[in-house]
């Protein structure tokens, strides 16, 4: 069993970002950062949460990540943004896009924001439900250093290069969809590591390209993308559009986002924003509810985020963490990263 | 050993047009429709070619697509396009909105299209290679009549719901992604069945949810998504992006495309097209086969797309074709399609 300890939504933040300023972060990469790390443990993502931090700090002591970075947006057309977040952090310059990616699909019905020479963004599902909060349906893709080998080869190539969709919905949380090109996010296989418990089959090779159910060969290896050729054929479609039109790394350009090796990872992260109502008519939400609502008169089917969204009301009053991960947390807060600039 | 003849595109095309026109289609329709049928004999995908249009034949005849239907475009914002198909074909009410898709996108960017009230589109690699020539990425979704069951359900819901994206590439032909949110496309399970031949596993269940292997069972059970919940989630993000969007019926409401029983299907079609020169910058096309350079240094490596780009170049001088399935469609240009309209 894991000890845990019962924190609010804030003191996970006030926590988080003192971690981050101790470890070389400005003041206000720190409060966004440190935001999206309490909302993935009131979520129940507690793997990219409180006991992941160590990796932001780390990386931002020794220079992978500029904890100092000012992003910069570019405004391409009235429908067309860039944010060049300066080898930052991608929450931060992120969040400087959002306000005028919302506005431009108000305005026009579609619009975009390309986010390039940034870091690790965490859950998408984050920044889409924030967006689908504000009546806005986003479509968003990130790439991320190398862990899935292309469809016939066995050397990793591209990152586990999520997608995730945000949908409005009318009187309840947002539809959210949040899912990688990968059978399992790089993260779950980390974790099974960290437990020393063995893979289920079907999730990685080893570097010989052999299946293996030991989480150490799947490090040295490759994850598998979902459905094989068609994993393969997301992970190239998000590449293309994370990188590629972020001006940012390919995946296997990229540095590692597991250490502190090669310098900054310059990836991207792209967000297609949506106007439900402009192109659905008015009736949309309501529609919507129809196409849900039959879709849950089966009582074993769930849609996608319903696990996120029961550990959110779990933690109305109070949010159960790891006790090990916030001691480490905490001993970060008071010394900041072991890790040094190189 | 099937049969074959050596047609030319021109002479396949022409065939098409008139077993249509013969069926109650109008010239200009039929030879939208007729177009795709040889393109998709000339990429090797027979089981969409001529072999499947005696089905676009039946529906024009019994009512199930309105083979007369003028396509009407509607400019929703300087960048969102909306046709109302009418209840006819997809592909000229596609063509329709592709010029003025192709202009937003070039002035602003990123510019969408959403095609609504209309029919099966058949391949979405065809539509998306178009764009990709006018140097346009292009990222296209379709919903469909109900064949996969959704994550925990075993009653159809979704559409095979296919995703496509096309990507403009110097000195060759456009990088061309097209996927089903199934583990196979449901003319596949069709094929098999005429062929009489086992499904491979993993590809159905029947109508209790049991994994089956036999294509008449898997017709009247459920299509597997890809990845389990993940294709799930695919599916459900193209019905609402084609659907919702395009103000056409969801997946589960759809009248099937496999039969004459009610009605017309009303699905709908969502392109959204992007500037890849204005997001990526001047070097987007050389950035873009670097990465695809180093992808293909490992032998075994195919990129998406690459068998149908070597049955093109193997059709360059007369194209095979099935002798039984020309014999029918001749039947088809004589006689009409033996439906008669409800």
């Amino acid at each position: 069993m894991t000890d845990l300890r019962v924190l609010t939504f804030g003191e996970i933040e006030t926590l988080a970002a003192k971690a981050l300023t101790a470890s070389d972060v400005s003041t206000e990469n720190a409060s966004s950062v440190a935001r999206s790390i309490a909302a993935a443990e009131r979520d129940g993502q507690a793997i990219v949460g409180l006991s992941y931090l160590p990796v932001y700090c780390d990386h931002a002591a020794c220079g992978k990540v500029d904890g100092h970075a000012r992003p910069r947006l570019e405004q391409l057309s009235p429908v067309a943004l860039r944010v060049d977040a300066g080898t930052g952090f991608a929450h931060p310059a992120i969040a400087l896009g959002l306000p005028a990616l919302v506005e431009a699909a108000r305005q026009n019905g579609i619009a975009a924001l390309a986010v390039g020479n940034s870091y690790a963004c965490g859950s998408l599902g984050y920044f889409v439900e924030e967006l689908a909060e504000q009546g806005i349906i986003a479509l968003m893709v990130a790439n991320a250093s190398p862990s899935i080998a292309p469809f016939g080869g066995k050397t990793p190539f591209f990152g586990t290069n999520p997608l995730a969709f945000g949908v409005p919905r009318e009187g309840c949380e947002p539809l959210v969809i949040d899912q990688s090109s990968s059978v399992v996010a790089r993260v779950a296989v980390i974790d099974a590591y960290n437990r020393g418990v063995p893979l289920p089959n079907g999730w990685a090779i080893d570097a010989n390209g052999v299946p293996t159910n030991d989480a150490a060969a799947a490090m040295e290896g490759s994850l598998l993308p979902i459905g094989g050729y068609k994993g393969f054929g997301l992970a190239l479609m998000v590449d293309i559009l994370a990188a590629g039109l972020a001006r940012s790394h390919w995946s296997f350009e990229a540095s590692s986002f597991g250490d502190c090796e090669g310098g900054p990872p310059r990836t991207g992260q792209m967000i297609v924003a949506l106007d439900p109502k402009l192109f659905g008519g008015g009736d949309f939400p309501a529609r919507l509810e129809v196409m849900l609502g039959a879709a849950l008169e089966t009582p074993s089917v769930r849609l996608p985020g319903d696990r996120r969204l029961e550990a959110r009301r779990k933690h109305r009053d109070g949010i159960a963490v790891s006790a090990a991960a916030v001691e480490t947390v905490e001993q970060y807060a008071r010394e900041g990263s072991p890790e040094r600039r190189r």
